[in-house]
């Protein structure tokens, strides 16, 4: 069989799985979570085992890429705890808005349901691969996985253990499926399937990103990149703005919602700048700052235009001395990708301005951009965070990997 | 200037003017709408002039296209009520779902923003000119307008009217903005520029939708087509039955939520059909039917395996006698294409299971198929029905038009 009919044949089969998939109770999705998180449980060595052979294989990685692609004890555990949250929290599907009454009596509501087949595309981390079953499940999805080539070894053995036990657990055959076929051509053509898968959400760099949107013929959610900014306000705090700088920089580096540039109004940046550079600096932070901050921070660097809208996710934080609020906004036009614009303000009607005027998919006041996070917002768990302005925005839990439908009762209506 | 870069410089515009349209007041908008209302009433005769001068250059188009093109007055009329309406109705920009706080103190919830640049590419109808520039103009959307060329003069005579009005209501300029060369190549160049148009609504044909979902690299909502079943259950009351599908086929069968197929129980077959049969030959319908149906109504025609799932558009009518719900549903499944489906009964059970089971924008008990409609189901207005399943699903309202951003209240939070 050539790559091509492999791949419909296989989303043939997860489109088929998704029927029956959407229809199932609450309870039975919910036992399959849990035996496919015991599952992991009891086998641990295999899966180590086969991470093994991945790392084995992994001679060209970078430092970065072999720590995502290394499954610790911790991150295997971790998997099982993800699938027992995931079972714990409440089912989307079937939740019903208010109904209203039309004036000719007829009855309308909306419902949610599964979106049906939901494609995954994704690198290195595989326990991307069991969070993501968890949740395509619980939503009622069947779900098509492709994960890196780098990881296959992991990914096969974890995706052979849900399937058995979801399949034990009376989970319909293809509701879980995997490409194992290493060959880029299966991305492409999976890319290329309307008839059989509903959306794309690609995980992973740019490269991943524009690859996928490039090619998809199939509607696409994006978990593209944050380059977050902090606008530390005239009327800010200034030990809350250090403390909450400090901590979107450094706390977690490499992650998509850490902040990559401050931009400091310029009444305060004397007062300000020295005190927080030289914390930045001790924590090892590398500073590149406009010509004004390099003047206010010892040994910080001089940034480059190319520094403006960089998303480093790394221990390097641009700085600019702004005139004003309009000037910072104006900045984060030019520059920001639309995840998380915080500012650091006691000023009410400042912060007002900035929350109306400023679009992002988070935007918040004296907090750290880093609790732009589905489990920190409180939504129980998330699929990733969306960068696409539609269906969803922000972390991206069990509601978004819904959609609805109109439900209408009459008695008979006919339109006029 | 080639096409590519004079279709760039055009979306540029679009985009420049969405950021300040996102956040303009309400009443500027509403009495911009006004104002455009106003401006096409006071230009009734240059629209007509227009107009006539499209329909004197259609000399090969069909008499459903020619109806489609011809501006009658009260489709001009219509134009006015239509934006007058949007102006009544409320504002989604900036509706604030409730907040919630989290166990650290912060306080979370999310507001409706514009979607930013809407993309729109249509047939034929000048009106829809008029009716989506309003819409996107009342959710805060910068539009990009595509018509066909077959109504070139009289969509220019009408962007013109609105522009011109628009800006001197404090609209900014390139808010509403026409591609007003005819060369097909502006629409391939248009679905790429993913740096300035944020979605792409389709309006039109099979072909315009083949044509934009696989060239797009642009999110795309479709408005596709309408195959819908009516299923007459063993339970219904066979007088509602024959009204109710009289109407959904016969009313205006031209449009997408009308019937082109009626799933009958064989238990009522005997008694319901020969009624509704004749009925509806009365009324000029065709009737194509299972050998059972044809051997119970006098002249029906056999329908071939094309008949099913075909979006016939006109007085025509696919009627197969079935075993069960359960074939009914499977035979919807088969051949429906998600778009409206109705159970005609009175056993609550069963109307249940339909409303859970059957998956499409909108499933009805008792009721019409012609009421899938953003009108009918109160929503105030509409862009078309929604096919897609991600972001919006049915009819398209205003507040389908916009998305969401979260907004974060903190006081110093910083993530452990």
């Amino acid at each position: 069989m050539n790559i091509r009919d492999w791949v419909i044949e296989r989303a043939r089969q997860a489109k088929l799985a998704s029927r029956p998939l959407s229809i199932l109770s609450t309870e039975v999705k919910n036992q399959a979570l849990e035996a496919m998180a015991d599952a992991i449980k009891a086998n641990e060595p295999a899966i180590a085992d086969a991470n093994r052979k991945d790392l084995d294989a992994a001679t060209s990685l970078s430092t970065a890429m072999l720590d995502r692609l290394t499954l610790t004890p911790k991150r295997i555990a971790d998997m099982q705890t993800g699938l027992r949250d995931v079972a714990a929290l409440p089912d989307p599907v079937g939740s019903r808005s208010d109904m209203w009454t039309r004036p000719n009596g007829l009855q309308i509501g909306r419902v949610r349901v599964p979106i049906g087949v939901i494609g995954i595309i994704y690198e290195s981390r595989p326990n991307v691969t069991a969070d993501t079953a968890g949740l395509c499940l619980k939503s009622g999805n069947a779900v098509v996985l492709r994960g890196g080539s780098e990881a296959i070894h992991s990914n096969t053995a974890i995706v052979n253990i849900l399937t058995g036990a979801a399949s034990d657990a009376g989970i319909p055959a293809g509701a879980i499926t995997f490409l194992d076929n290493p060959d880029r051509q299966a991305v492409t053509e999976m890319l290329s399937l309307t008839e059989y898968i509903d959306l794309i959400i690609p995980r992973g760099g740019e490269g991943l990103m524009n690859a996928v949107t490039s090619q998809s013929k199939i509607p696409v959610i994006k978990h593209d990149k944050g380059v977050c900014h902090i606008y530390v306000d005239r009327d800010a705090d200034l030990q809350m703005a250090q403390d909450v700088s400090f901590n979107a920089k450094v706390q977690r580096p490499g992650t998509c919602n850490a902040t990559e540039a401050l931009l400091v109004h310029e009444h305060i940046a004397p007062t300000f700048l020295p005190a927080i550079g030289m914390k930045l600096q001790a924590a090892g932070v590398e500073i590149r700052g406009c010509p004004k901050t390099v003047s206010l921070i010892p040994n910080a660097k001089r940034a480059t235009e190319d520094d403006w809208g960089k998303e480093f996710l790394e221990l390097i934080l641009a700085i600019k001395i702004v005139d004003d609020m309009d000037a910072a906004m104006k900045h984060i036009v030019s520059y920001g990708s639309e995840h998380t614009e915080t500012i650091i303000t006691n000023n009410e009607a400042a912060s007002q301005r900035f929350l109306k005027e400023v679009d992002a998919s988070a935007v918040m006041v004296n907090a750290s951009t880093r609790f732009n996070d589905g489990f920190q917002f409180g939504l129980g768990a998330e699929m990733g965070i969306s960068t696409t302005r539609i269906h969803a925005r922000g972390p991206m839990g069990l509601e978004e990997l819904t959609c609805q439908k109109f439900v209408v009762h009459g008695n008979g209506q006919v339109r006029e």
